[in-house]
């Protein structure tokens, strides 16, 4: 059915654990953190796991390693602020407060003028220059369709109004819409499709996001699994998986998972961010996990260590408090909020609860959060401090 | 609920048809035929019912007079063509073949570029200048607000590309719908809104269209009646209802609500033109009825005289042979094929029976037509002869 540019390219697998496992038991963990983790004649997720698992390194070594690797990156970070372009969703992920069954929420849509709007706010008022387009999952073909059309509509404009980077997080996409998205692209602009697989666990997955595919676009865990397939095989390029982390209670086969796939599209050409979230307070129908810092902080170096060269997108998910203690693995710093058209040229976004995904927990804008990490000393990419210049482009 | 910007407008609501009746027995038919329509005391209805019925009075002498004052009008004729965007729908309209439930029909979407290649089509090789877009009709809020936002778009490009005229035809429409598509227009531009009723007759509504609207938007009459005071209340001007004859038997009541409709929205100050298409065959569930030529005629006869200002469409649903005989009462006339981006820039369009609305009687090339019409002497608006400057503009 597909069409591989590269000979052999399959769809991605998800590894064997038991494999993983028992390879992970050969690899001389200290060995790693001297060597480099490519020249110790195991698999990436192998190495992840054995580092994750073996305790007596600590998370602090493994996170100042990791940081080391993170500072050789060039640039340091870069940023994108995301935007809901709507609430609207067919699926019914029991996580998420924009579940189609959640009769509390308020939905809206954001046609051209909110749209252009938001994104004037951004580029003026918040001087940021990277922006990722977002909306629910939709059930039929023509729904699917027109919404790739859209959002294909909304990057155009964003990289003809100056936007240098573009993340988009529409859902799982068939070729055929990809083919409609991309007709507003070319392939060698910095477009990065954002698939978040959620749990790699098919059990966990089946439980929050549904049984049956049928009438539910999200509960078909294949599809979404190969969409970045489809998307490399049709010509571009960026790609940006994810695990919302505390969904699936098993770490080891996350962590495992999320670094075989992004091994997978990096073997098959692609620049990879990867997104490690946390759950956040939202209209939730089935409670998750919550993991603890420093699980989470040693999952972070991990993968940031074993992919020296995948960016870790961290966000105003977690407390400013927290974002200080992980921005040196991260390669990506998205402040936001998951708001519908939220940002206002003036004050701070809106997060209301009856119309966002989630609740975030640091709303200050974007603009001060990448000015303050500028402040500190790291540059960041696609920002632009209106603060300098101020008196040439005045700001609410 | 409604907002009405004109104190004391109303929503158009069907006349009743024994008044009309009572109404139309007091008036004299010659007297009208000599003295003009609005000035015998009567409604329109009313009038457009007596000399419909008075079959003394020759369909010949009918047509005679009525393109007597169609001559008058300036321009004398106008055209558009019309571009199929999808056929894709959710609707279940026992006469069309684009319904949902007709698994025989292959489904398509238009993405930006083949819209555009369409319309460089119709404006280079086919030397219009009017265009009407077209979709089916969807159920839910998201997909119906997405539609609009995409035909909003391919309306802003027409204009922008230099098409002087547009008309779009993608169902009912409710106020929030209206803005998203009015994005994307000024309010001054000519954008005629299509949402023919099919019959206003409610029994012969429910029978084709859906005994129910749950799931089935147009099977919701009520919506679609009143789309076009919803565009009114809007600030837009350019409306264009319509009876597809055959539908419902008694041609009678459905000449009075048509009148009746058109005479509503020409007191809320809108711009008018009127379709009476006659069925063409497609891929039906039900049989409907063939309206006699004679019939016809003296229904588009009744409907120019009795109202002068507004424009009858004729289409290549009918064939060139009944085309030569109605033009002269037409002010509108509509060359194309209901398949989807179906033209050509060196043939003529496809009408494949398994992607189109219906097949048409006349499929040849809309320069073709209104070349033809041209030079028999009766210049058409929105058309620049493509074989007028061939050396210039080279012509596939």
């Amino acid at each position: 059915m597909s069409v591989y540019p590269e000979a052999g390219m399959r769809d991605f697998v998800l590894p064997d654990m038991a494999a993983i496992r028992a390879e992970a038991a050969t690899v001389d963990t200290r060995a790693v953190l001297g060597a480099g983790v490519d020249d110790v004649g195991a698999s990436r997720a192998a190495v992840a796991l054995a580092l994750w698992s073996d305790r007596s390194i600590g998370t602090a070594e493994l996170q100042a390693l990791a940081e080391e690797r993170c500072a050789a990156r060039e640039p340091r970070l870069h940023t994108f602020v995301p935007l809901y372009t709507t609430n609207h969703c067919d699926s019914e992920c029991k996580m998420c407060s924009m579940r189609k069954g959640n009769a509390r929420m308020e939905r809206k849509f954001s046609g051209r003028n909110e749209i252009i709007e938001q994104m004037e706010i951004l580029y003026r008022h918040e001087g940021v220059r990277g922006i990722g387009f977002l909306t629910g999952e939709y059930e039929d073909k023509y729904t699917r369709l027109s919404t790739a059309f859209r959002i294909g509509w909304a990057m155009r404009t964003a990289l003809d109004m100056g936007f240098e980077r573009i993340y988009f997080n529409i859902g799982s996409m068939e070729p055929d819409e990809i083919a409609v998205l991309g007709e507003w692209i070319q392939r060698d602009e910095p477009v990065t499709m954002c698939v978040f697989q959620e749990t790699y666990d098919r059990e966990s997955y089946r439980r929050f996001m549904g049984k049956t595919s049928v009438g539910v676009p999200k509960a078909d865990y294949d599809r979404r699994v190969v969409s970045f397939d489809r998307w490399l095989d049709a010509g571009y390029r960026y790609v940006n998986p994810g695990v919302l982390v505390g969904l699936h209670d098993d770490l080891d086969a996350e962590l495992v998972a999320l670094v075989a796939h992004g091994d997978h599209l990096r073997a098959r050409g692609a620049v990879v961010d990867l997104s490690v979230p946390r759950m956040r307070p939202a209209m939730s129908s089935r409670d998750s996990t919550r993991v603890n810092d420093d699980d989470y902080l040693r999952m972070m170096a991990v993968i940031a260590f074993v992919c020296p060269e995948q960016r870790l997108v961290l966000t105003t998910r977690e407390p400013q408090e927290f974002q200080d203690r992980a921005i040196g693995m991260a390669g990506v710093i998205s402040p936001g909020s998951p708001d519908v058209a939220p940002y206002r040229a003036d004050s701070q976004a809106r997060n209301e609860e009856t119309t966002s995904q989630f609740l975030v927990a640091d709303l200050r804008r974007p603009r001060h959060i990448l000015g303050r990490i500028e402040a500190g000393g790291t540059p960041v990419g696609h920002f632009a401090n209106p603060s300098v210049g101020a008196a040439v482009i005045p700001i609410g």
